[in-house]
Protein backbone atom coordinates (compact mmCIF):
# COMPACT_ATOMS: atom_id res chain seq x y z
CA UNK A 1 0.00 0.00 0.00
CA UNK A 2 0.78 3.52 -0.12
CA UNK A 3 0.34 6.38 1.49
CA UNK A 4 -2.01 9.70 -0.24
CA UNK A 5 -3.85 12.47 0.16
CA UNK A 6 -7.32 12.80 -1.03
CA UNK A 7 -7.07 15.74 -3.61
CA UNK A 8 -10.27 15.68 -5.34
CA UNK A 9 -13.64 13.50 -7.04
CA UNK A 10 -13.87 12.49 -10.82
CA UNK A 11 -17.17 11.70 -12.26
CA UNK A 12 -18.07 9.62 -14.93
CA UNK A 13 -21.96 8.88 -16.43
CA UNK A 14 -20.91 6.44 -19.14
CA UNK A 15 -18.57 3.86 -17.45
CA UNK A 16 -18.81 0.01 -17.33
CA UNK A 17 -22.11 -0.92 -15.58
CA UNK A 18 -20.19 -2.99 -12.59
CA UNK A 19 -19.00 0.46 -11.20
CA UNK A 20 -22.09 2.01 -10.75
CA UNK A 21 -22.60 3.26 -6.64
CA UNK A 22 -18.68 3.84 -6.55
CA UNK A 23 -17.51 6.84 -5.80
CA UNK A 24 -13.94 7.69 -7.47
CA UNK A 25 -11.90 10.05 -5.65
CA UNK A 26 -8.18 11.33 -6.74
CA UNK A 27 -5.31 10.71 -4.47
CA UNK A 28 -2.08 11.99 -4.73
CA UNK A 29 1.10 9.89 -3.02
CA UNK A 30 3.00 11.14 -0.22
CA UNK A 31 5.65 9.37 1.02
CA UNK A 32 5.93 9.72 4.78
CA UNK A 33 9.64 9.26 4.06
CA UNK A 34 10.89 10.48 0.87
CA UNK A 35 8.66 13.39 -0.22
CA UNK A 36 8.51 13.95 -4.03
CA UNK A 37 6.26 14.90 -6.62
CA UNK A 38 4.43 11.43 -7.75
CA UNK A 39 1.49 10.88 -10.35
CA UNK A 40 -1.91 10.95 -8.74
CA UNK A 41 -4.60 7.88 -8.51
CA UNK A 42 -8.04 7.69 -9.19
CA UNK A 43 -9.22 4.91 -6.61
CA UNK A 44 -12.36 4.14 -5.54
CA UNK A 45 -13.16 4.68 -1.95
CA UNK A 46 -15.68 2.60 0.65
CA UNK A 47 -14.27 3.80 3.93
CA UNK A 48 -15.36 7.26 3.79
CA UNK A 49 -12.59 9.33 2.86
CA UNK A 50 -12.89 12.77 2.73
CA UNK A 51 -11.30 15.74 0.50
CA UNK A 52 -7.74 16.72 2.24
CA UNK A 53 -7.30 12.96 4.80
CA UNK A 54 -4.56 10.93 4.56
CA UNK A 55 -5.54 7.59 3.20
CA UNK A 56 -3.94 4.31 2.66
CA UNK A 57 -4.24 2.75 -1.21
CA UNK A 58 -3.82 -0.32 -2.22
CA UNK A 59 -3.32 -1.48 -6.14
CA UNK A 60 -3.39 -3.78 -8.54
CA UNK A 61 -6.19 -6.91 -7.83
CA UNK A 62 -6.12 -5.97 -4.33
CA UNK A 63 -8.20 -3.54 -5.11
CA UNK A 64 -10.79 -5.40 -6.01
CA UNK A 65 -11.47 -7.35 -3.15
CA UNK A 66 -12.67 -3.80 -1.91
CA UNK A 67 -15.90 -4.01 -4.04
CA UNK A 68 -18.58 -5.94 -3.71
CA UNK A 69 -18.90 -6.79 -6.94
CA UNK A 70 -15.69 -8.83 -7.79
CA UNK A 71 -16.10 -8.58 -11.13
CA UNK A 72 -15.44 -4.42 -11.47
CA UNK A 73 -12.89 -3.49 -12.74
CA UNK A 74 -11.23 -1.49 -10.51
CA UNK A 75 -7.38 -1.28 -9.68
CA UNK A 76 -7.07 1.31 -7.00
CA UNK A 77 -8.84 1.81 -3.73
CA UNK A 78 -8.63 3.67 -0.17
CA UNK A 79 -8.69 0.72 2.21
CA UNK A 80 -8.12 2.97 5.52
CA UNK A 81 -7.84 6.49 6.54
CA UNK A 82 -4.62 7.57 8.61
CA UNK A 83 -4.94 8.12 12.06
CA UNK A 84 -1.14 8.51 13.26
CA UNK A 85 2.19 7.69 11.40
CA UNK A 86 5.52 7.12 13.01
CA UNK A 87 8.75 7.46 11.47
CA UNK A 88 12.13 6.80 12.38
CA UNK A 89 15.28 7.68 9.70
CA UNK A 90 18.41 6.73 11.62
CA UNK B 1 -7.36 3.77 -12.21
CA UNK B 2 -5.68 7.10 -13.86
CA UNK B 3 -6.91 10.36 -16.16
CA UNK B 4 -6.18 9.66 -19.48
CA UNK B 5 -6.91 11.61 -22.98
CA UNK B 6 -7.89 9.12 -25.99
CA UNK B 7 -5.52 10.48 -28.57
CA UNK B 8 -5.46 7.38 -31.36
CA UNK B 9 -6.28 3.76 -32.73
CA UNK B 10 -4.58 0.52 -33.59
CA UNK B 11 -5.34 -2.02 -35.26
CA UNK B 12 -3.63 -5.45 -36.01
CA UNK B 13 -5.44 -8.07 -38.27
CA UNK B 14 -3.05 -10.98 -36.86
CA UNK B 15 -3.99 -11.21 -33.16
CA UNK B 16 -4.56 -13.81 -30.60
CA UNK B 17 -7.83 -14.87 -31.60
CA UNK B 18 -9.87 -13.92 -28.27
CA UNK B 19 -8.97 -10.79 -29.02
CA UNK B 20 -10.74 -10.75 -32.48
CA UNK B 21 -13.99 -7.84 -32.40
CA UNK B 22 -12.48 -5.26 -29.47
CA UNK B 23 -11.50 -1.66 -30.29
CA UNK B 24 -7.98 -0.16 -29.12
CA UNK B 25 -7.15 3.17 -28.35
CA UNK B 26 -3.94 4.81 -27.21
CA UNK B 27 -4.47 6.80 -24.33
CA UNK B 28 -2.09 9.26 -23.04
CA UNK B 29 -1.89 9.65 -19.28
CA UNK B 30 -3.43 13.04 -18.31
CA UNK B 31 -2.97 13.46 -14.44
CA UNK B 32 -5.18 16.53 -12.84
CA UNK B 33 -2.76 17.18 -10.63
CA UNK B 34 0.91 16.68 -11.55
CA UNK B 35 0.85 17.23 -15.54
CA UNK B 36 4.10 15.95 -17.15
CA UNK B 37 4.78 14.11 -19.99
CA UNK B 38 4.13 10.09 -19.54
CA UNK B 39 4.49 6.99 -21.11
CA UNK B 40 0.69 5.92 -23.82
CA UNK B 41 -0.97 2.85 -23.14
CA UNK B 42 -3.43 0.87 -25.50
CA UNK B 43 -6.47 0.37 -24.12
CA UNK B 44 -9.58 -1.76 -24.70
CA UNK B 45 -12.50 0.27 -25.05
CA UNK B 46 -16.15 -1.09 -24.59
CA UNK B 47 -17.57 2.17 -23.38
CA UNK B 48 -17.36 4.09 -26.93
CA UNK B 49 -15.05 6.51 -26.28
CA UNK B 50 -13.83 9.23 -29.16
CA UNK B 51 -10.86 10.91 -30.19
CA UNK B 52 -9.81 13.41 -27.68
CA UNK B 53 -12.38 12.61 -24.94
CA UNK B 54 -11.01 12.44 -21.28
CA UNK B 55 -11.44 8.95 -19.49
CA UNK B 56 -10.66 6.24 -16.85
CA UNK B 57 -8.23 3.45 -17.31
CA UNK B 58 -7.65 0.39 -15.09
CA UNK B 59 -4.80 -1.23 -15.47
CA UNK B 60 -3.31 -5.07 -14.85
CA UNK B 61 -5.81 -8.32 -14.38
CA UNK B 62 -8.56 -5.47 -14.01
CA UNK B 63 -8.79 -4.83 -17.18
CA UNK B 64 -9.83 -7.94 -18.23
CA UNK B 65 -13.35 -7.52 -16.24
CA UNK B 66 -14.60 -5.40 -18.79
CA UNK B 67 -14.31 -8.14 -21.53
CA UNK B 68 -16.82 -10.79 -22.23
CA UNK B 69 -14.08 -13.48 -23.06
CA UNK B 70 -12.57 -13.05 -19.65
CA UNK B 71 -9.59 -15.39 -20.87
CA UNK B 72 -8.25 -12.26 -23.43
CA UNK B 73 -5.07 -11.00 -22.84
CA UNK B 74 -6.00 -7.54 -21.96
CA UNK B 75 -3.88 -5.81 -19.46
CA UNK B 76 -5.44 -1.88 -20.08
CA UNK B 77 -9.25 -0.79 -20.23
CA UNK B 78 -10.76 2.47 -20.61
CA UNK B 79 -13.79 1.79 -17.85
CA UNK B 80 -15.18 5.20 -17.78
CA UNK B 81 -15.72 8.31 -19.99
CA UNK B 82 -15.08 11.40 -17.41
CA UNK B 83 -17.59 14.08 -17.45
CA UNK B 84 -16.15 16.54 -14.61
CA UNK B 85 -13.10 16.29 -12.37
CA UNK B 86 -12.74 18.56 -8.81
CA UNK B 87 -9.20 18.90 -7.29
CA UNK B 88 -8.48 21.12 -4.90
CA UNK B 89 -4.69 21.62 -3.92
CA UNK B 90 -3.63 23.42 -0.78
CA UNK C 1 -1.08 -3.17 -23.52
CA UNK C 2 2.37 -0.97 -25.06
CA UNK C 3 3.54 -0.29 -28.54
CA UNK C 4 6.77 -2.37 -29.40
CA UNK C 5 9.01 -3.01 -31.93
CA UNK C 6 10.40 -6.56 -32.16
CA UNK C 7 14.66 -6.15 -31.52
CA UNK C 8 15.93 -9.76 -31.20
CA UNK C 9 15.73 -13.08 -29.80
CA UNK C 10 16.92 -15.02 -26.53
CA UNK C 11 17.42 -18.91 -25.93
CA UNK C 12 17.48 -20.95 -22.73
CA UNK C 13 18.09 -24.34 -22.54
CA UNK C 14 17.69 -24.78 -19.35
CA UNK C 15 14.15 -23.32 -17.78
CA UNK C 16 10.73 -24.07 -16.28
CA UNK C 17 9.22 -27.02 -18.10
CA UNK C 18 6.20 -25.28 -18.48
CA UNK C 19 8.28 -22.97 -20.76
CA UNK C 20 9.33 -25.88 -23.62
CA UNK C 21 8.16 -24.75 -27.10
CA UNK C 22 7.36 -21.02 -26.26
CA UNK C 23 9.61 -18.20 -28.48
CA UNK C 24 11.43 -15.76 -26.64
CA UNK C 25 11.63 -12.65 -28.29
CA UNK C 26 13.54 -9.09 -27.41
CA UNK C 27 10.68 -6.27 -27.78
CA UNK C 28 11.53 -2.50 -27.03
CA UNK C 29 8.88 -0.22 -26.22
CA UNK C 30 8.11 2.35 -29.12
CA UNK C 31 5.44 4.61 -27.38
CA UNK C 32 3.64 6.23 -30.85
CA UNK C 33 3.13 9.57 -29.00
CA UNK C 34 5.86 10.44 -26.31
CA UNK C 35 9.13 8.41 -28.03
CA UNK C 36 11.98 7.75 -25.72
CA UNK C 37 14.61 5.33 -24.28
CA UNK C 38 12.67 2.72 -22.74
CA UNK C 39 13.53 -0.99 -21.04
CA UNK C 40 13.74 -3.68 -23.07
CA UNK C 41 11.52 -6.85 -22.44
CA UNK C 42 11.04 -10.22 -23.16
CA UNK C 43 8.13 -11.69 -24.51
CA UNK C 44 6.54 -14.76 -25.53
CA UNK C 45 5.44 -15.00 -28.99
CA UNK C 46 2.50 -17.07 -30.36
CA UNK C 47 1.45 -14.78 -33.44
CA UNK C 48 4.40 -15.08 -35.63
CA UNK C 49 5.95 -11.84 -35.08
CA UNK C 50 9.97 -11.45 -36.96
CA UNK C 51 12.24 -8.77 -36.16
CA UNK C 52 11.66 -5.53 -37.11
CA UNK C 53 7.89 -5.93 -36.59
CA UNK C 54 5.52 -3.67 -34.61
CA UNK C 55 3.42 -5.31 -31.77
CA UNK C 56 1.23 -5.05 -29.92
CA UNK C 57 2.36 -6.59 -26.30
CA UNK C 58 0.48 -7.40 -23.25
CA UNK C 59 1.99 -7.61 -19.55
CA UNK C 60 1.22 -8.90 -16.20
CA UNK C 61 -0.78 -12.06 -15.27
CA UNK C 62 -2.86 -11.34 -19.23
CA UNK C 63 -0.28 -12.64 -20.89
CA UNK C 64 -0.54 -16.03 -19.43
CA UNK C 65 -3.97 -16.12 -21.20
CA UNK C 66 -1.73 -16.59 -24.48
CA UNK C 67 -0.32 -20.00 -23.76
CA UNK C 68 -1.95 -22.96 -23.79
CA UNK C 69 -0.04 -23.91 -20.51
CA UNK C 70 -1.87 -21.60 -18.08
CA UNK C 71 0.34 -22.46 -15.54
CA UNK C 72 3.70 -21.03 -17.33
CA UNK C 73 5.24 -18.26 -15.61
CA UNK C 74 5.07 -16.13 -18.37
CA UNK C 75 4.54 -11.90 -17.39
CA UNK C 76 4.94 -10.28 -21.26
CA UNK C 77 3.37 -11.71 -24.26
CA UNK C 78 3.29 -10.30 -28.30
CA UNK C 79 -0.52 -10.80 -28.58
CA UNK C 80 -0.61 -9.12 -31.89
CA UNK C 81 1.08 -7.53 -34.95
CA UNK C 82 0.59 -3.63 -35.85
CA UNK C 83 -0.84 -3.10 -39.22
CA UNK C 84 -1.45 0.68 -38.53
CA UNK C 85 -1.76 3.60 -36.25
CA UNK C 86 -3.20 6.67 -36.23
CA UNK C 87 -2.48 9.37 -33.39
CA UNK C 88 -4.07 12.77 -33.34
CA UNK C 89 -2.13 14.89 -31.54
CA UNK C 90 -3.79 18.46 -30.43
CA UNK D 1 10.65 -9.58 -3.91
CA UNK D 2 12.87 -6.35 -2.92
CA UNK D 3 15.00 -5.73 -0.06
CA UNK D 4 14.31 -2.85 2.32
CA UNK D 5 14.67 -1.46 5.96
CA UNK D 6 11.63 -0.97 7.93
CA UNK D 7 11.10 2.57 8.73
CA UNK D 8 7.78 3.23 11.01
CA UNK D 9 4.32 1.85 11.05
CA UNK D 10 0.94 3.57 10.29
CA UNK D 11 -2.10 3.51 12.17
CA UNK D 12 -5.75 3.09 10.65
CA UNK D 13 -8.82 2.82 12.19
CA UNK D 14 -11.62 3.38 9.87
CA UNK D 15 -10.25 0.32 7.76
CA UNK D 16 -11.80 -2.56 5.29
CA UNK D 17 -12.91 -4.74 8.10
CA UNK D 18 -10.61 -7.33 6.41
CA UNK D 19 -7.66 -5.87 7.78
CA UNK D 20 -8.44 -5.45 11.16
CA UNK D 21 -5.69 -7.02 13.38
CA UNK D 22 -2.89 -6.40 10.51
CA UNK D 23 -0.35 -4.58 11.65
CA UNK D 24 1.40 -1.64 8.73
CA UNK D 25 4.80 -1.32 8.49
CA UNK D 26 6.15 1.77 6.69
CA UNK D 27 9.56 -0.06 4.36
CA UNK D 28 11.94 2.08 2.39
CA UNK D 29 13.61 0.10 -0.31
CA UNK D 30 17.31 -0.32 0.48
CA UNK D 31 18.88 -1.88 -2.88
CA UNK D 32 22.28 -3.99 -2.08
CA UNK D 33 23.25 -3.51 -5.45
CA UNK D 34 22.44 -0.06 -6.72
CA UNK D 35 21.64 2.21 -3.37
CA UNK D 36 19.45 5.06 -4.08
CA UNK D 37 16.25 7.13 -2.76
CA UNK D 38 13.12 4.73 -3.52
CA UNK D 39 9.52 5.66 -2.41
CA UNK D 40 8.37 3.84 0.34
CA UNK D 41 5.94 0.83 0.91
CA UNK D 42 3.28 0.10 3.51
CA UNK D 43 3.75 -3.31 3.97
CA UNK D 44 1.87 -5.84 6.32
CA UNK D 45 3.64 -7.69 8.76
CA UNK D 46 3.22 -11.03 9.85
CA UNK D 47 6.79 -12.26 10.66
CA UNK D 48 7.35 -9.71 13.36
CA UNK D 49 9.72 -7.44 12.15
CA UNK D 50 11.48 -4.56 14.18
CA UNK D 51 12.10 -0.89 13.36
CA UNK D 52 15.10 -0.83 11.93
CA UNK D 53 15.76 -4.69 10.76
CA UNK D 54 16.05 -5.95 6.99
CA UNK D 55 13.33 -6.99 5.04
CA UNK D 56 12.22 -9.10 2.47
CA UNK D 57 8.93 -7.13 0.27
CA UNK D 58 6.66 -9.01 -1.74
CA UNK D 59 4.26 -6.95 -3.74
CA UNK D 60 1.35 -7.42 -6.08
CA UNK D 61 -1.16 -10.30 -5.12
CA UNK D 62 1.22 -12.46 -4.02
CA UNK D 63 1.22 -10.03 -0.67
CA UNK D 64 -2.26 -11.45 -0.05
CA UNK D 65 -0.57 -14.67 0.45
CA UNK D 66 0.59 -13.81 3.70
CA UNK D 67 -2.93 -12.79 5.68
CA UNK D 68 -5.09 -15.90 6.67
CA UNK D 69 -7.78 -13.64 5.11
CA UNK D 70 -7.54 -14.08 1.19
CA UNK D 71 -10.39 -11.18 0.01
CA UNK D 72 -7.88 -8.62 2.76
CA UNK D 73 -6.77 -5.26 -0.07
CA UNK D 74 -3.37 -5.66 0.87
CA UNK D 75 -0.63 -5.50 -2.35
CA UNK D 76 2.48 -5.23 0.12
CA UNK D 77 3.69 -7.93 2.75
CA UNK D 78 7.15 -8.98 4.79
CA UNK D 79 7.64 -11.82 3.88
CA UNK D 80 11.38 -12.69 5.93
CA UNK D 81 13.78 -10.87 8.32
CA UNK D 82 17.14 -11.15 6.06
CA UNK D 83 19.97 -12.42 8.46
CA UNK D 84 22.71 -12.22 5.69
CA UNK D 85 23.02 -11.00 2.27
CA UNK D 86 26.06 -11.84 0.00
CA UNK D 87 26.31 -9.95 -3.22
CA UNK D 88 29.71 -10.03 -5.89
CA UNK D 89 29.48 -7.44 -8.30
CA UNK D 90 32.89 -7.53 -11.01
CA UNK E 1 9.98 -11.17 -18.24
CA UNK E 2 13.23 -9.36 -18.23
CA UNK E 3 16.74 -10.59 -18.72
CA UNK E 4 19.44 -9.83 -15.41
CA UNK E 5 22.65 -11.20 -13.87
CA UNK E 6 22.98 -13.06 -10.83
CA UNK E 7 25.13 -11.26 -8.64
CA UNK E 8 23.81 -12.71 -4.95
CA UNK E 9 22.01 -14.57 -2.02
CA UNK E 10 20.16 -13.42 0.37
CA UNK E 11 19.53 -15.72 3.68
CA UNK E 12 16.53 -15.52 6.07
CA UNK E 13 15.71 -17.51 9.05
CA UNK E 14 12.76 -16.09 9.94
CA UNK E 15 10.12 -16.26 7.17
CA UNK E 16 6.26 -17.03 5.19
CA UNK E 17 6.36 -20.98 6.15
CA UNK E 18 5.71 -21.37 2.71
CA UNK E 19 8.85 -20.09 1.49
CA UNK E 20 10.95 -22.68 3.63
CA UNK E 21 13.53 -24.57 1.45
CA UNK E 22 13.40 -21.75 -1.39
CA UNK E 23 16.56 -20.18 -2.94
CA UNK E 24 16.57 -16.28 -3.04
CA UNK E 25 19.06 -14.88 -5.73
CA UNK E 26 19.38 -11.29 -5.79
CA UNK E 27 19.15 -9.88 -9.72
CA UNK E 28 20.48 -6.81 -11.36
CA UNK E 29 18.67 -6.39 -14.39
CA UNK E 30 20.39 -6.44 -17.59
CA UNK E 31 19.10 -4.88 -20.56
CA UNK E 32 20.37 -6.10 -23.71
CA UNK E 33 19.22 -3.05 -25.69
CA UNK E 34 19.11 0.06 -23.43
CA UNK E 35 22.13 -0.85 -20.96
CA UNK E 36 21.68 1.41 -17.89
CA UNK E 37 21.74 1.27 -13.98
CA UNK E 38 18.53 -0.47 -12.98
CA UNK E 39 17.24 -1.65 -9.45
CA UNK E 40 17.55 -5.31 -8.11
CA UNK E 41 15.13 -7.59 -7.39
CA UNK E 42 15.77 -10.68 -5.26
CA UNK E 43 13.84 -13.33 -7.48
CA UNK E 44 13.19 -17.62 -6.29
CA UNK E 45 15.44 -19.70 -8.16
CA UNK E 46 14.54 -23.51 -9.01
CA UNK E 47 16.20 -24.15 -12.41
CA UNK E 48 19.53 -23.89 -10.77
CA UNK E 49 21.19 -20.23 -11.89
CA UNK E 50 24.98 -19.39 -10.09
CA UNK E 51 26.25 -16.22 -9.61
CA UNK E 52 26.90 -14.34 -12.82
CA UNK E 53 24.86 -16.38 -14.87
CA UNK E 54 22.58 -14.42 -17.41
CA UNK E 55 19.07 -15.25 -16.39
CA UNK E 56 15.41 -14.63 -17.49
CA UNK E 57 13.06 -12.92 -14.51
CA UNK E 58 9.45 -13.34 -14.40
CA UNK E 59 7.76 -10.66 -12.40
CA UNK E 60 3.89 -10.60 -10.36
CA UNK E 61 2.00 -13.13 -10.16
CA UNK E 62 3.22 -15.27 -12.95
CA UNK E 63 6.60 -15.96 -10.54
CA UNK E 64 4.03 -17.99 -8.04
CA UNK E 65 3.72 -20.56 -11.02
CA UNK E 66 7.47 -21.85 -10.80
CA UNK E 67 7.39 -22.81 -7.16
CA UNK E 68 5.07 -25.82 -5.93
CA UNK E 69 3.78 -24.37 -2.88
CA UNK E 70 1.24 -22.54 -5.09
CA UNK E 71 0.55 -20.08 -1.73
CA UNK E 72 4.37 -18.99 -1.52
CA UNK E 73 4.27 -15.17 -1.69
CA UNK E 74 6.56 -15.01 -4.63
CA UNK E 75 6.73 -11.71 -7.07
CA UNK E 76 10.16 -12.59 -8.89
CA UNK E 77 11.59 -15.82 -10.43
CA UNK E 78 14.27 -16.99 -12.35
CA UNK E 79 12.71 -18.97 -15.05
CA UNK E 80 15.46 -19.78 -17.38
CA UNK E 81 19.41 -19.19 -17.76
CA UNK E 82 20.11 -17.79 -21.34
CA UNK E 83 22.59 -19.59 -23.31
CA UNK E 84 22.14 -16.79 -26.14
CA UNK E 85 20.66 -13.32 -27.19
CA UNK E 86 20.39 -12.05 -30.57
CA UNK E 87 19.78 -8.09 -30.73
CA UNK E 88 19.47 -6.47 -34.13
CA UNK E 89 19.21 -2.53 -33.48
CA UNK E 90 18.45 -0.92 -36.82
Amino acid sequence: MIVGKVVGNVWATRKEESLNGLKFMIVVPNDPVNPGTRESIVAVDQVGAGIGESVLVAQGSSARKTVQHADAPVDAAIVGIIDEMEVRKD
